[in-house]
């Protein structure tokens, strides 16, 4: 790893030229050469190296990408979709230039079958208008990245967050989807069962493609009914060991907690200053119970149980849901608590996943090394997953910073690996993490250049990203 | 569809003879050419003409699956992989001739991590022979098709069964996997993690392939905590549409049901008849809560409740496990009901899935049309996952019955299509559903058999499975 990885391939200067030509004429006002466009859509809230593409495209309907994608085959031009820009390992970035496809104005929900628990939208929906969306059918969309993405881009970097531990990730909640593939057509991977063994799981290998063998242009999710009742606690325990041992005796009970977030001691200290909140200062857990009233009563007490054995506690509970809402959007402002935390600076924010058992291992080695290197990372876990946040402060106007910076998460995802986990739990490989997939998988990932090769073989669909050398 | 579907392909009797005479050398007894074994690998409880393989072959381990995977693809030889031989759609036939690989010696269970709640498994590890195993840990694997399948092949064909409205899918339950691939290599799709960003979801790939992509070595699967508390019970119900209705709402209203399955009044008549049981011979759901011991009490409180709203009733449960286990035991010895109801006829075992609101509809005009078709085909379902099974009775040796039993198969597939559902819940493509799959993924398939010559250029994987055309 490291930002050698990140340099630009070669250009085709010529073909960028022709297709931005008739994409031009075609489009009109929906194609943006102008800097500002193309800085925002090759920028991150992550640090990276910017690469912007050479023009910016908004399709408004599946018809029109493929348009777009035989251009671009035509004259063999990059292409990079984009959903609302908050990935986070360099996903949009323009390696050897080209179109960024913006799915924004694709923001229609298609269709929702309430009898089927299920809906189909376009991929520029995020998640939060969906949910708004949803509001009056009783049901709701459980993924929940954090960031209010798009469901398109969800589904291309096999999202979770905080509900996984529940409901699954993207990859367990896209029933099918349709894609615009390298040669301009337009494929369907399923209809709406809940389950098929029909051929090849054409579906999961779009999710978590990362762009790089099509557009999506739909995706039929599965919905649940918003649970009667839901309380949110916290709970602090006296060490990340403790609250670890607690998850893990609360899943092995058969416990069906809804979410399960870990913050260490710096990340408390950082969100209590940011948001007013009087937390104790230890690593606490939030945790979140769905169900009937008294499924969820009972599942509060079990929990409060096993806290209290590992030592954990107090715990204090909200059902209000304005109380809720207030302890939620405490953990998921922890990117900008941290950031008060050291204005100014660079960061980058990455992830690894390791079976449960290590988790608390690999928070403590991660902590450590931090401490060792001088290194400003809070820790915050999708604790429930073994799927763990470093967010990683640094100048990168300070080449040795970087390069610091740089060892520590190769050392980080070195030792998830190490650990039978993975380099990443839900941010993907991106162009951050190329050599750490090669890593893990060894001979695998042949294959997945395989099948890169076979479904794009002129390497069009966003190039320079997943893959360590050309596919 | 149609047997013509199923005519041999081309023999590479040269490569093939080559094959096993170098794979006799080394595997001695091991290697079998005998009629019997012949026979007994080529033969399913489905009924499809047998196209036998040339010889088996019973390796130890990845390594000897290695040492056959290189020598047949040397000398370009088909390679069957073999499990128990519950598959149900031909996947086991050999139209080209070649190896059958058995891999029941393969039957370790390599690790169990009980904190982290998954194991890992040799391929041919039965489901039956891992809950025994795991009966102390207070662990339990759930997926449970019915026959007492091998790990390996329930992940080849995407198995569910009775529990996946729950529990999930083989593609839910399998964390990743090990396989030799078509040049002899054995790859790694991931680790323990529970949940993975990291490149294409090749172990979803490979649950699902039937064989075609490589064969399984080791599979790293979820368990779970054993439910404090089961409790299982029969509900009548005056329609096929009421018990869906029902199905619909208690899935609606988020009741966490472990298992809900419909027989309609013809299969209820049978396994009363065959098992000695009284239940109301109209559609009946069994249904199956998980949880705690209040948990299941509202559970089962609140079923009781929904299916009263739609005239079912009376609701009668079992909590005790001799009467739990009579109850299963009926609903799975339903093959052998039926069977003892048309004495001496063939039959055939068919699935499709179609969106739970489509569910009534389709299983009505399935009923019709076996009615005005002469056709005995009694329906089980896995109904709350929209999933139903078709037991069709005919004379194999009368090719007008087989016809027509070709022709009411084409007719349900293209119902459950048409429905937005899929030709195939759980039973895979195998040789029968080819022409289905075409009909359902249209231009996607394409994909399919680009990933096929990607990762099995000269065919050796199971060849003539899935695709229709050879690839």
């Amino acid at each position: 790893m490291g930002l050698s990885d990140v340099i630009a391939g070669p250009r085709n200067e010529q073909g960028i030229a022709a297709a931005i030509g008739i994409l031009k004429q075609r489009f009109g006002e929906y194609l943006q050469t102008g800097e500002s466009q193309r800085q925002q859509h090759g920028h991150t809230m992550s640090y990276m190296p910017e690469q912007w593409p050479d023009a910016v495209i908004f399709p408004a309907n599946a018809k029109e990408i493929q348009d777009i994608v035989r251009v671009c085959a035509d004259h063999h031009v990059p292409i990079i979709p984009f959903g609302t820009g908050t990935s986070l390992e360099g996903h949009l970035n323009a390696p050897r230039g080209g179109i960024s496809v913006d799915i924004s104005r694709m923001d229609r929900i298609l269709t929702v079958n309430t009898e089927d628990l299920d809906c189909t939208v376009e991929p520029g929906v995020t998640r939060e208008d969906l949910n708004v969306h949803l509001r009056n059918t009783g049901l709701f969309f459980p993924i929940d990245p954090g960031a209010n993405a798009s469901i398109g881009g969800m589904a291309a970097t096999r999202a979770s967050g905080t509900n996984a531990v529940r409901y699954g990730t993207m990859r367990d909640n896209v029933l099918s989807l349709t894609a615009v593939t390298a040669d301009g057509r337009e494929i369907r991977t399923g209809g709406r069962a809940r389950k098929s063994s029909a051929g090849y799981d054409l579906t999961r290998l779009f999710i978590g493609s990362e762009g790089t063998l099509g557009i999506l242009t739909s995706i039929t999710l599965r919905l649940y009914g918003i649970p009667q009742s839901i309380v949110s606690g916290v709970c602090p325990f006296a060490t990340v060991d403790d609250a670890v041992k607690a998850v893990i005796m609360t899943i092995q009970m058969g416990i069906p907690i809804a979410r399960m977030e870990l913050l260490d001691t710096t990340a408390v200290q950082a969100i209590n200053a940011h948001s007013g909140l009087d937390n104790p200062e230890t690593p606490v857990l939030f945790v979140e119970f769905h169900g009937t009233e008294n499924s969820v009563r009972e599942q509060s007490a079990s929990f409060d149980e096993i806290a209290a054995e590992f030592g954990g506690g107090p715990f204090k509970s909200a059902s209000k849901q304005e109380d809720r809402n207030r302890l939620w959007k405490a953990r998921h402002d922890a990117f900008w608590a941290f950031t008060a935390f050291r204005p100014g600076a660079d960061s980058l924010s990455t992830d690894v996943c390791v079976p449960i058992s290590r988790l608390a291992d690999c928070i403590r080695e991660t902590r450590e090394d931090s401490a060792r290197s001088g290194i400003f990372a809070p820790i915050i876990g999708h604790v429930g997953d073994g799927n763990f946040h470093a967010l990683v402060f640094f100048e990168a106007d300070q080449p040795e910073d970087v390069r610091r910076m740089e060892a520590f998460v190769v050392r980080l995802t070195d030792r998830a690996i190490a650990m039978d986990g993975t380099c990443t739990g839900e941010h993907g490989i991106g162009q951050r993490k190329q050599s750490a997939l090669r890593q893990e998988l060894g001979p695998a990932l042949d294959l997945m250049r395989g099948i890169k090769m076979a479904l794009d073989p002129d390497d069009i669909m966003n190039p320079g990203k997943i893959f360590d050398r050309p596919v």
